[in-house]
């Protein structure tokens, strides 16, 4: 019924459902119209009489109405005067974005890192964990929960990485986070100062997360260069010594030693990401650098690649000197990680369903590194693969004179993504050239097919 | 089978499962003896042979245990000289924290305030959503996601909120959050400077989520005094305007318009904590201060009241100036709330049985409210109540002469828990003498119970 006011008040579309409540359906159009500027601040509004008739209401209820919006304060009434739009509100829209470039058609073949399997996530055993936890858990686990974590996932946890990871910790030094970023970020406001950072590595993300500056610290074929994380006067570190993040190099045994022994010395900790560890191939995977010196190190973990990004959950295993601090950030930042998906992991791990999934995802990832290699090897045997020990991605040397960028956009012609190693190294410096390989997302039918596609051009020329 | 160990090297008992496979028990063992100082830094290892002898194992199963251990750096070998346990190595326990006292009996009544009823959490309904997102969703909902909040709950909740609370936003312009904490620590952060805040109120969260001084402005029967915050000189206030808490008073129309003139005035920001309007019994709640001023009013929501606390899901609605800023925050801390907890709570709503559950908690507490009053005008008629137009707590002002710590004292004699206003004061003042009275998570039972067994404790004696 479409009502246009006129004379005593100002215009308005009203358009009103006979069938359904007319109070709120009045009182929601009135404050869509203030809110939207068709009605203007100061606007003298039509009287409750001269509204009810155009409506055909009761004049109670558009008196109930104007009580309503002025007790919300859009409307203002003075005794004597008429009721007026209130002169204190205002519209706030957003600039609208700028449209998007037309979209560029969609890949033939997409190399990027650090996803898994998005189409193998356990998306069954999530759901079933999920339900099993809302049928037996106690009301109480419906509450704020602690925020350190629920005790039973990081009891679950410390006999976990223990056995996988060779972590060496107990509940109580346990923090469960919103994934390794919340965990990171948390764990480099703690320590505060200068940050070291692996050079190539997530040096943007490590910045992020610390607030401040970042000091890059080289890498080579043993990983972190000790001597100039030393020379660089920083006094934390974040490191990926069971697969380096993205050059794929183990840290080697001395190196280990070394770096352990430089923590001591200055005081210092060294923050491990151990992202990938559950993924090794050849052999089994290197032990975390955590369980040589719980005291020194912090060991950050997820489940962003064994299960799924979306879930984000991981956790901080904390030298005991660090966790109450650690604790108490992560009270403020959020009063703790969503409790029943806490438990819903401890579901996963008790059931087994962890473990199965990681072996099914195992096998998996390994078939595809066949592929990768065998692909590279058939179709451009001079390009040397390293960093496939764990993980899903490797490093794919290109020749001399090949220069990264080139074959990038030459790639993304042909519709297959590929990604260089420029873009992890501080200085963005495009030599040596290289391209990470991540698989993690792409099945063996698209590695045969994009390898299939820009194989020559990885080639010397 | 315990094997004890001499001569060569030091004495370890090792106990083997012939039936599990015992490259892995053996390494395994070593590991926990080195990190649990059982074999201590610098100690000569036996022998591989001696070992393999010792163990009845082959001599190859030992050495690959080493190599192992070695690469992991719990281990050190020099060509031609004995394998030793690394140097490096050291332990890290925390003090075990001290007993606890013996546990007080269990109260027969208790009446903390916020949190909802937890015996009725939607159980059923969120294994359900969580079902049905996980069949459903498309693969890439598995990735990291939208770090601002999936866009289908940005949506939803922008017609939610604009429906039930008069909220005046865009899509572009909500961040889902983890919680109300989250939400309120990412906004101040962002708007920096003193922040002031209602007193009583929720003082200490909001100084811990701003992570500096707050100034504490008065709050009168018509809610906060804008005069005194005006003279505060802060440019931010955190205000609860639909049911201040803890007094439960409704902001007045004229204290809402002076306030948005303040923030007008300064250039200030008002932070709106929305947290239990869906709870309104006499009338229809009060709009949010949001849609009035949405250029100065930050509106922070949760699901901590209206589901449970368990989830950790709630969203702030910004202003255009401020959004850009607080998603680069949300991304920073956490890259975004768990995307499948996110699309659960989309097909609540979607499916109305969000709507649902409300309508069943909005009569179980309206219940609970009259038996609360009822009982108190019954037995301890000279109580005066305020604040139970919404929500799920009470404040009863004890009459005059009545110390509130001695009857929240005596009250836990008689085992029922009573909270005091005073600690929700920036003073901790313990006058006038008032009690918190929460029933949201206080069966029926329990508040007929809890007010008999101290009904002649809140009457002038």
């Amino acid at each position: 019924m479409p009502v246009e006011w006129s004379g005593s008040g100002p215009q308005l579309l009203m358009e009103l459902d006979r069938s359904a409540p007319l109070r709120a359906q009045v009182e929601e159009q009135l404050r869509t119209a203030i809110q939207t500027g068709r009605l203007v601040a100061g606007e003298r509004m039509p009287s409750t009489r001269a509204l009810a008739t155009y409506l055909r209401l009761s004049r109670g209820v558009i008196q109930e109405c104007y009580a309503q919006l002025q007790a919300e304060g859009y409307l203002t009434s003075r005794a004597g005067s008429a009721t007026r739009v209130a002169t204190t509100i205002s519209i706030d829209r957003p600039t609208p974005a700028p449209l998007l470039a037309a979209e560029a058609p969609p890949l033939l073949a997409d190399f990027p890192s650090g996803v898994p399997d998005l189409g193998l996530a356990p998306r069954a055993d999530w759901a079933w964990a999920v339900r099993e936890v809302c049928r037996t858990a106690a009301d109480a686990e419906f509450d704020y929960g602690d925020a350190q974590g629920a005790p039973r996932l990081r009891e679950v946890l410390t006999g976990y990485l223990r056995r996988v990871r060779a972590v060496d910790t107990c509940a109580a030094n346990v923090v469960v986070c919103g994934g390794f970023q919340q965990g990171l970020g948390l764990v480099l406001r703690v320590l505060g100062g200068p940050v070291a950072v692996e050079d190539p590595g997530s040096v943007g993300n490590v910045t992020r997360a610390a607030g401040g500056a970042t000091v890059p610290v080289p890498v080579d074929e043993q990983g972190i260069d000790v001597g100039a994380l030393a020379a660089s006067g920083a006094r934390v570190v974040v490191v990926t010594p069971a697969h380096q993040w993205p050059t794929g190099v183990v840290l080697a045994p001395a190196r280990r030693h070394a770096l352990v022994a430089w923590a001591r010395e200055c005081d210092g900790y060294i923050v491990e990401d151990d992202y990938d560890a559950e993924f090794r191939y050849d052999r089994e995977p290197v032990g975390s650098l955590q369980g040589l010196a719980p005291d020194r190190v912090i060991g950050l973990g997820t489940v962003s690649k064994s299960l799924a990004p979306a879930l984000r959950l991981g956790w901080a295993v904390l030298p005991s000197a660090l966790a109450t601090a650690v604790v108490a950030a992560k009270a403020v930042a959020d009063r703790g990680t969503p409790q029943l998906d806490q438990l819903a992991l401890v579901t996963l791990f008790e059931s087994g369903r962890y473990d199965r999934h990681l072996r099914r995802m195992r096998t998996e990832y390994a078939a595809r590194r066949d592929v990768l290699v065998s692909a590279l090897t058939r179709l451009a045997p001079s390009v040397r693969v390293t960093g496939l020990a764990a993980g899903f991605h490797a490093i794919a040397h290109l020749p001399a004179g090949v220069a990264e960028a080139d074959v990038i956009a030459a790639a993304r012609e042909r519709r297959v993504g590929l990604y260089g190693m420029s873009t992890y190294r501080s200085t963005h410096d495009p030599s040596p050239a290289q391209l990470v390989l991540g698989f993690g997302n792409t099945s063996q039918h698209e590695i045969r097919t994009g390898i299939g596609l820009v194989a020559d051009l990885l080639s010397r020329r």
